[in-house]
């Protein structure tokens, strides 16, 4: 199948490339690098050592399997650059990660907010238009995230609720409450994506993806210079890996709050299954789906005592300490979250145990001496704003 | 009060500004002259002659009546433009009209589509971080439409629905299904808008307005000089407005479809009340809050028949024929809409009558001899990008 990723060179984007070439599609990935530059700007970078570009990636690749991965260095909210692709390659299958994915960063200032929901929402729009134009049965795989429906007091269903309202019923898109200016805009996609699968008989899975966690796949265990990037730092970092990483070095972990946030986790290893069970059964034509991405649900609380565990298995000793939540969240609420579809289409999860966490340890131990302790604390305040105004 | 009117050049901004600086409040407009440019480019105009700018606008005002508004000729997507108002003007409600108002246009290619998301949603994101910082404790009174949800199978609710789900309940957000790009903008803002007064404390309320009427206020009847904008072209034109000059000058009804597609349709004079009295009766800070802003429903044919009835009355022979429906959506659907919010603050409605579709008949024969025929019948397709590229 030729498949294109978008956001070909960020921590899932590599991994998933390097994942579908070596199962014998052809892949094309594009990015625009905006990660390494936010990284660069904030004087902080990946723990693992990625290679300095998309080319140098590729050749290592070709060096190591024979198999070729495509590239273009692009910007999705530039239309010639879709266009070209769109046209040489003809995509069957568009894996979209190509978004800017943090929601700190989102939440740093007016520029933040703004830059971010410009480039994720009308890049997607672009590539809604070019599937149109120039790939009208291809399909899209689009990465969502749990993050679109907040923490309702019910049931998170996979996308669509259907609701019983004074003797009448419909099933309807299920409603969002998104709790960063990131993660409206992957409400707003989803809304853009539905549309034009009902206006124009696109097709699309859009993957409401919980935290992902690792550090290691089978492709990037083949040579170092495969490596994936693993970020820790407060904008980049997601709970998990940054818990592994402070564990390590013997910082506090950083539970924010009473820590009874609840949240759908899952492995890289089953990021990548989950994608690829989602392009190998495509939806019909004008079929918006949703599959809510994840394996298991944690607190925070419950995450960072797994970590303390592991660590005591390790003879590390693990602390935390009360940060206040820089976020405006729920601390402690209802949490049940479906996910079966994935399930009922093969996935077979790779769950959190000790024995993950202790590997993920040793393989964040080979890069220790590379962490910059700097930019692990909360900084990013979701109230920023007013209080930087209040007199 | 001061009241900041963004868009307050516009059909209904315009009318709400004088409205307003008549019952003594301390009225600012602004505008980027965006619908005056759309039109330029097309080729098409207002039905009534508008004076040539908002400060020729003004004087007229100023002339009739002794009474001053303030303006700015600017963009909302330009910062700089709202630090300076908000902070020369410090106002206590900002009425936003100030996006790009029409369907059709965010549907006519992928250049307007993503210019309408651009322009709506970044606009209104740079006028939550002007309230956040530079007017805290401001109330903003959001322009938003009916059509965010769509035509649901179940009644629509004002805003939030409480869904009772496997043996738990939340209210939640009412589900989105909006028809256009544009559309879509609506439903994109109030995401964001709900979230910011979450986690700002901002309050606002969320106007879902119906198909708006009318084509004469008060304040417009003052004098010739002091006319709301009325566009009935196939782009900014709205049905019943639509309907009334295709009437005046022998056009058929362009009645799209089966002609069953039902909405919520009112008076401007009502948009009027309404916007006054959300700015009169603010929310508690924190608080996001959604009043469905209409006060009949008509199915297209209904106001098809309405006119032809009108017609009779007056003399004018009405016509209609078959138009295939450029948009798509349903043409035979349930649909009921709450509406009560608005009357239990004091809603007056001028409901729809055959006396006010011979008063609107009247008024547009005076203009008759402006109409430019070209732009009547309906030419941007929905579906349009695949048409153009099917083999």
């Amino acid at each position: 199948m030729r498949i294109l990723i978008l956001g070909g060179d960020g921590y899932l984007g590599w991994a998933t490339s390097m994942y579908f070439s070596r199962r014998g599609h052809e892949v094309h990935a594009v990015d625009n690098y905006l990660r390494r530059r936010a990284h660069a700007e904030a004087g902080t970078d990946s723990l693992t050592p990625i290679l300095e570009s998309l080319p140098a990636r590729a050749q290592a690749w070709r060096e190591v399997t024979g198999l070729e991965i495509g590239l273009t260095e692009g910007d999705l909210t530039d239309w010639g650059v879709l266009d070209r692709v769109f046209r040489e390659f003809q995509p069957e299958a568009i894996v979209h990660y190509g978004e800017m994915p943090s929601a700190p960063y989102s939440m740093i200032d007016r520029e933040h907010a703004v830059f971010t929901q410009s480039n994720n929402v009308l890049g997607t729009l672009n590539v809604l238009y070019a599937m149109a134009e120039l790939a009208p049965e291809a399909h899209l795989v689009k990465l969502g995230t749990m993050g679109e429906y907040g923490t309702p007091n019910i049931d998170i269903e996979e996308g669509f609720i259907t609701i019983e309202h004074d003797g009448r019923r419909d099933t309807l898109p299920y409603p969002k409450m998104p709790g960063s200016f990131y993660h409206l805009t992957k409400a707003h996609d989803s809304h853009n994506i539905h549309f034009a699968c009902r206006v124009w008989g696109l097709r699309s899975t859009d993957l409401n993806q919980g935290v992902v966690y690792g550090i290691e796949t089978e492709e990037t265990k083949l040579d170092p210079r495969l490596v994936t990037r693993f970020d820790y730092d407060e904008v980049f970092g997601t709970a998990l890996n940054r818990f592994c990483l402070q564990a390590v070095i013997g910082h506090p972990l950083t539970a924010y709050g009473k820590g009874g946030q609840t949240r759908g986790y899952l492995n890289i290893l089953d990021t990548l299954q989950c994608v690829e069970l989602a392009c190998l059964n495509a939806p019909e034509a004008g079929e918006y789906r949703v599959f809510n991405q994840f394996t298991e649900q944690f607190s925070i609380l419950e995450l960072a005592r797994k970590v303390q565990e592991a660590g005591r298995d390790v003879g590390i000793e693990v602390v935390w300490h009360h940060y206040d939540n820089p976020r405006v969240e729920l601390e402690e609420h209802y949490y049940n979250a479906k996910h079966t579809k994935l399930l009922d289409l093969g996935l077979q999860p790779h769950l959190l145990s000790e024995t993950l966490i202790e590997s993920m340890f040793s393989a964040i131990e080979r890069y220790k001496d590379r962490v910059i302790e700097d930019h692990i604390n909360p900084k990013t305040r979701w109230r920023g704003v007013r209080e930087h105004t209040a007199p």
